[in-house]
């Protein structure tokens, strides 16, 4: 490994448990045992009264210890030999990431360690596959200088581009025209970029102009709010929302007429029409959404299959409706989560269509 | 590799785009080239209309290919060399868990590559820490055969038993006692086992007594409400909720009166005792429960610190509260997700302390 690598860096095992082996693993393949560094040992006992935990002081005599300020895991970074560096830094994500930011770069810079900049912007897109997408964009993936690599998650996808040289103005520089290839491409599919989401575009549309929104799920149950409060400052927009899970709540609470309920059934676009308009009057909001649908396994009926959702938006520009028909292969967690995501989009382009 | 192992699987890069390179790569380190399967392509363009899918038809010429019922991505099974083979498989977790249960676990039996069995019981844990739990537990971690694995995720604790035999009567037999002595050293930390998740267990509790739940939810947007709604047949149970995200909400619709929050405001144990019982009215629910904290990162005060949450609780039984200071190091939506677990937590043991 040494011959072809500088560094290697590990992430998990640092644990407290027995089948946390990564400290010792390390060491036993560089013949060298473990010693107690007492601080540590008293800086993690501040942390948890938790014996086990003691293990987690123990590193090789020489190696540098990385403090772990939110969690009880210190890393190390050890030369075993020359010209071979080892990092260790835990598995759990926020506390490998505060670790990696505030003490491995500040450290690799220091030694020189970084010879280039990489720089990388992240670019959304919603309502598109990534088979589409990436035939809109084919010619551009030969690119090498940025480089793009697109990335799929449940109903949405990602390009990455990154750029490499030796400052950052330069590599922002290679990578500003591509960005605006890829726009003048695929125009509102693209929903943001870097620190965005599809609800946090949402939240910043409607706080420009001063309005507020709310919700009525029914086959989402809670998940569309969610990702809403999920921003930081929603509250500005956000007034809340029904979960009008039962019939009896979408009519008593909600304000959906029984009749409506009883000749088109819930899932409708009658009812979710009717759902999105009672909602905003009851919480007096600019816009609102509404979702109903069948996100199964149980519940279909002939004209009725599982995964066909609904979508109601209704705002002083009007209501309106529009309806997806999810595969059922992705389960009942998948639909509501490409429910969410859809919901999202289509509240998305709706407003942008009328702002 | 081939003298070590007999079968390598990987998971990933078999898409269309040029990124990915798994098949590629694999046939290029074999000096082998890959074969268009035309009935492949044709299969593929059932699910597609997007021309670059067509690598994903390409193949080493006597690999077995295994086909991807619920995506564009086949697999491959191929043995490049005597007594090795090599299994291919998509990233994406839905599809390659579809192949690898319908095509390869049969392929492997088929082929007597399977010589032990091995049986995993999940066990699950809230209200306690992974250091907390392996303390209970120390000396069980020694354990061989069945082995112990834990594992944490945010606000939650996982032990993995795993046993190994040659037929699963006997793997089950090892396995039983360990979950015995487990069970009666954890008592009501211990939630559920193998396909059980916190919320599911709230659903069953209140399905067999056929009895119905609301929720109102202030700082976590819908995240409980959600919980509960990915259970299948939640709707036995769950009636809905409000997210009372505003003040204004709160009052008009959940029926906390004005007072109370001018005096104590939003975030306290009032305010979250009238927002359970406000809810439970409008619901006409058995059981309510409801939230009210502070997500961050804005919004502390000197006596309301972000990461302090309070959870209401209303049943015939009566009302009450309890209170949660979760670090604000766990970020706003790390302290919305922690808030749902720990509100799922304090409704199961309210309902199990009154059952």
């Amino acid at each position: 490994i040494s011959k072809r690598s500088a560094i290697l860096i590990t992430t998990g095992g640092l644990g407290p448990t027995p089948d946390d082996l990564t400290t010792q693993a390390i060491a036993n393949a560089f013949n060298t045992s473990l010693e107690e560094r007492p601080g540590i040992w008293d800086n993690i006992k501040q942390k948890t009264n938790s014996l086990i935990n003691r293990k987690q002081a123990f590193f090789p005599k020489d190696a540098l210890t990385i403090t772990n300020n939110t969690g009880t895991a210190p890393g190390m970074i050890w030369n075993p030999i020359e010209d071979f560096t080892i990092i260790t830094l835990p598995g759990v994500p926020s506390e490998m990431k505060e670790m990696w930011e505030n003490f491995v770069i500040p450290w690799m810079k220091e030694k020189k360690l970084l010879k280039e900049k990489f720089i990388s912007h992240n670019m959304y897109f919603a309502g598109i596959s990534e088979s589409e997408l990436s035939q809109k964009l084919n010619d551009l993936f030969e690119s090498k200088n940025p480089t793009i690599a697109p990335y799929a998650t449940l109903g949405e996808v990602q390009l990455r581009l990154t750029a490499k040289s030796t400052d950052n103005i330069n590599a922002q520089e290679l990578i500003n025209p591509l960005i605006d290839k890829i726009k003048e491409r695929t125009d509102l599919f693209c929903y943001g970029e870097n620190k965005d989401s599809l609800a946090s575009t949402i939240i910043d549309l409607l706080r420009q102009r001063g309005e507020t929104l709310c919700v009525a799920e029914s086959c989402t149950g809670g998940g569309l709010g969610a990702a809403l409060a999920a921003i930081p400052g929603a509250s500005d927009v956000f007034l809340g929302g029904f979960i009008s899970y039962s019939n009896s709540i979408k009519e008593n609470l909600v304000g959906v007429s029984a009749a409506l309920l009883q000749k088109h059934g819930a899932v409708s676009t009658q009812v979710v029409e009717a759902m999105a308009t009672g909602s905003r009057n009851k919480f007096q909001a600019n816009w609102s959404i509404a979702i109903s649908g069948l996100a199964g396994p149980t519940g279909e009926s002939q004209n009725k299959p599982i995964g066909l959702v609904h979508f109601g938006l209704d705002s002083p520009f009007g209501c309106t409706s529009s309806s997806k028909l999810f595969s059922p292969r992705h389960g009942r967690t998948g639909i509501q989560k490409l429910s969410v995501i859809q919901g999202l989009n289509e509240l998305r382009l709706y407003i942008l269509a009328r702002a």
